[in-house]
């Protein structure tokens, strides 16, 4: 067993909201030394919702576990420069701050020439844009929710920013692998409407829409293409079951007993049911078929029912019942532990869902109070003395710890 | 300029769906040599939707840019021993097959002591899990649809698998750097269900649920914990407006001229409209107030009015709007390339939104015929001579190239 997978690399990061917040902590939490830089009193994300009842931000918390935090005022000549040497030392700097004036590259470069920096931006052109904005724009909206529902549906989950801070982390990985082999610095930019955009054309949608000249309509829970949709039990609660392969399709005839039924609806519709396409075009039919199975019996007599027949399924849960019925969300399972949030109290953190088995897998690690780390990275980074910290005290160029909240709002 | 980031790096690549394919795409779009190996015919994933009008699955095509392809009948001793080679010649594995038998990690590095291997799985045991049965288990879709609607609405994106198969390149690239560093070869695990469950929890939904006791009900398209909501236009198009920093709300008050009215709801209310959470308490007043604005405008009016003055929005479109009207979906967008795709037409496709300075943009290359590559592989990458690759075509262990579509499910 040896140390972290990323044991050696450290990278700074200048950032708010979810994609380069995440894509920083999935560095973290593999062993990077990640330090956060925030203007004193949080940045614009400082809070966040959700909220924990004292008002702290639950969304802070989350996205920058196991980093290091520094808190500076950037608005200062002082302050910038502490940030600007930061990023010179660490050698790779991770932001979805406009990156120009002295987070430009090409000055920063001045101080690091093989610097490698990740800039997310929302447009290619460098506009703005929120995952709540370009996801109206890729087309899911319009393709979510019940059959002739009139208007669109947006998604809960920030899926962009999402996939967006996991390819900053990939980005960054590879400068860095390119760096190693050639002693060349990188600058990579990475468009938020690019990712989305980009994940459409992936997903054979842009295809189809030029190809086939129509725009697949709302249909509710069904799976598009293949057979898949929810079904209420009888004790009212619901699940979704899945048949994609012909293993799925065969298992759930079995364990329903509808094989015969399904025979017969072959006959009287013409519909050939061994293939993907066939099963969704008769959709209707094998959810009508399914339908009264499901609500003559309870979800838990369903899951003892089709445990390791190869049926391809899973209930519906609130955030709730994630928690308290999941045991894959509790700490039987090593990706989560129970940590203390200081003035907040215990709760499940996960940590990476990468494990790699010739490393020690890393503690979970909460997220810092905001400046948390400003003394310690000023000395064991910069070097700097206890006098000229303490004078930074004074000027009201660095600050010390203070808990995640309601800041003023007042940027 | 120098070559591609990934210069030098191959990855055997054994899948089928979203996730390991758009790990082996990601990397092969930054210029990796990713072999994918398939069945003879077709894995489970050749015939999914979106389909073309000939019937060749667009999804297949969308997912597999820029790799080679080689068949091979992977049912017989002579094929797996030929991915074998295959995988310890490369040194780089990236699968979602069962890593078990010919394909357990400890007998693959039999041949390739520092073999790097990512195997993907449905949930952390190694039992089936899939986007569409794990995202239930989210809690999202109970947070998702109109406000009083009774039933969950799932996400029509695999999210969970988009953003697993990005995690796992990334993972490929930190393992990569550790056994360049170290010598030490890797066994990575990743399963769909920690994905999903560690963004639950980084997005701060596991803490609210356990600290707050409560669950986020279906809110329609508001926004959680700031100002966001959809509007009509006149022209009976929609489009999404959010309010999540000062700026913008600052920006939105400007451009819709309801400074006054929301200074007179405050006085009414009490509600604090300088804060996020002040703004998201009053958002059915806010968006009564804005509504008469956006009903009276054209939404192409509305794009100027918008434009320059920091106010955050975009237009919903559907797919096929998006391709239509949007110029960042078009060849005026560096990512997009009209592209050949044999048998089937010309139509936009992506490359990797990722844009490194320091190298040549990749140029974007569309998916290969399945076993396409099939005699270059064996030939290059194995050194096969022409005689014996010619056996194994007669002996029916490998096959040439083939159209994506309709396969015969018999799996």
């Amino acid at each position: 067993m040896s140390t972290a997978i990323l044991e050696g690399m450290r990278v700074v990061e200048g950032s708010a909201f979810v994609a380069a917040p995440l894509g920083g902590m999935t560095l973290a939490q593999n062993g990077a030394d990640v330090i956060r830089f925030d203007q004193i009193g949080g940045g614009l994300d400082f809070a966040r919702w959700p909220l924990a009842p004292g008002g702290q931000s639950l969304f802070w918390a989350g996205l920058n576990k196991a980093k290091r935090s520094i808190a500076l005022n950037l608005r200062s000549d002082e302050g910038r420069e502490l940030a600007s040497a930061l990023i010179a030392e660490a050698g790779m700097f991770l932001t979805n701050f406009p990156a120009r004036g002295w987070l430009a590259y090409d000055v920063l470069a001045e101080r690091r020439g093989d610097l490698v920096m990740v800039a997310l931006a929302g447009n290619p052109d460098g506009t703005s844009e929120v995952d709540y904005t370009v996801n109206p724009a890729t087309g899911f909206p319009w393709a979510t929710g019940p059959r002739n529902f009139s208007e669109p549906l947006n998604s809960v989950l920030p899926a962009w920013d999402v996939a967006m801070g996991t390819l900053a982390a990939f980005g960054l990985l590879a400068a860095e692998r390119h760096r190693a082999r050639t002693g060349e610095g990188q600058l990579i930019r990475l468009a938020l409407s690019d990712v989305a955009f980009a994940m459409v054309g992936n997903l054979g949608r842009i295809a189809e829409a030029q190809l086939g000249g129509r725009d697949q309509p709302k249909d509710g829970n069904y799976l598009y293409g293949a057979f898949g949709h929810d079904f209420e039990t009888r004790d009212g609660r619901r699940l979704m079951v899945v048949a994609l392969t012909a293993r799925q399709w065969h298992a759930l005839q079995d364990a329903t007993e509808i094989h015969e039924a399904c025979a017969k609806i072959e006959e009287a519709t013409g519909y050939d049911l061994s293939t993907e396409t066939g099963r969704f075009e008769a959709r209707d039919l094998i959810t009508a078929l399914l339908r009264p199975w499901f609500a003559a019996r309870d979800l838990s007599a369903i899951r003892e029912l089709f445990a390791g027949t190869g049926v391809s399924w899973g209930p519906y849960q609130t955030f709730s019942q994630l928690v308290e019925e999941d045991p894959r969300c509790s700490t039987a399972n090593p990706l989560f532990e129970d940590v203390d949030h200081p003035g907040v109290g215990h709760y499940l953190m996960p940590g990476s869902p990468l494990w790699f088995r010739a490393v020690e897998r890393e503690p979970v690690r909460r997220a810092p109070l905001l400046g948390e780390h400003t003394e310690e990275i000023l000395a064991d980074v910069l070097g700097l003395s206890p006098t000229e910290i303490g004078r930074l005290h004074d000027a009201g160029v660095v600050a010390g710890p203070a808990l995640a909240g309601a800041n003023p709002d007042g940027h």
